[in-house]
């Protein structure tokens, strides 16, 4: 059996960065639960010069989350807001929208947002908002869609970046990238192979998004 | 845009034929309701010596598909079951089982067959139909399912090839193979390319169906 996690896997549409053209830097805006290595992937591709962007902020809702060491790291300002401090999600998104107004966000990218948005955050960046979903949907979504595919048995699994709407895990596909599933994955396994993915297609969408609504 | 047709997808996992170990030939019986092309994949791979098996017989339900032609071509005996003349699907099934076990039809491969089957078939051949569908399953399940993804806008698409249970396009997946949409795709032009899949899969599937379930 082949194996080979480094090399990239199918990505549709294959859009070159070339092709991007970007006038001005997008100002975004990441929301992140757990280690950020999908703001890690953003940051470098802007870093390398592939994205024309600025991180302005990154909203993170565990204290302990690795990825507010990641944004000190990178020199961007971190905003805890944590969802055990908020009586209801519409407050939660309040606070979250405040700071991302407060930070001149344009577009925000929920990098592993562990958290049902609401209609306050989504209705105050109408169609600018960017979710990376650990499966090719429309299967599997909302939580666990790891151990879904795996439950289910699929012999290809995937990601997908997608502007969001109101319903969970829906709304116009920007990127997807497939991957194998192996007999012998573990939820581990599968998904350290899908953010591989993650991490490339996800810069990518970000200016696919921006190409498309500027 | 990088486009290439005909070089091979994501396909996986990836079991060289070469690994599946079939003692004795596989007796096939082949459903195809249209062209049968998949007809043509499985015994164009049985002559190149990659599928140890033999097509026992086509069964075709319209009387006019090219795939009865293509049967004559290589030598495979056709019985057409019309679904227009059985008052019911299980007569249709019973008629088509009947024809089945009269050549001694080990495997039932549904290969483009566009009707939905009764438990008097699946009853007959226990855990040992196989059902390719064009859709990565569990997505767009059913009838028009190329159509379903172009409507959903996904990005990646292709084909499932699976162990057939009572409800529709379910049971356990032996392969998919995973093919790019591009935005100007017609339903034609995505179906061509999944087809291509198709091809490449369906007879590997056959084998690894085989050796699990021997």
């Amino acid at each position: 059996m082949v194996r080979d996690e480094t090399t990239p896997r199918l990505i549709s549409p294959r859009v070159p960065f070339g092709e991007l053209n970007l006038d001005k830097p997008l100002k975004l805006g990441i929301m992140a639960s757990g280690s950020g290595s999908n703001f890690e992937a953003v940051a470098q591709a802007i870093a390398d010069g592939q994205l024309n962007a600025q991180i302005q902020v990154l909203i993170y809702n565990n204290p302990d989350a690795k990825a507010a060491w990641r944004a000190q790291q990178w020199g961007v300002p971190a905003v805890l807001c944590n969802h055990r401090e908020y009586g209801s999600r519409e407050d939660l998104d309040r606070s979250i929208v405040e700071a991302l107004q407060r930070h001149q966000v344009e577009w925000v990218v929920m990098a592993g947002w562990m958290r049902v948005v609401t209609p306050t955050l989504i209705d105050a960046f109408p169609d600018k908002i960017i979710n990376i979903h650990p499966s090719l949907l429309p299967s599997f979504k909302g939580v666990r869609a790891v151990e879904q595919a795996l439950e289910a048995g699929v012999k290809i699994a995937g990601c997908t970046v997608h502007l969001v709407l109101p319903e969970v895990d829906t709304g116009p596909i920007l990127l997807q990238a497939a991957v194998p599933v192996f007999p012998d994955d573990t939820h581990q396994t599968l998904h350290s192979r899908i953010q591989t993915q993650e991490h490339l297609v996800l810069p990518q969408a970000i200016a696919l998004a921006a190409q498309v609504n500027s």
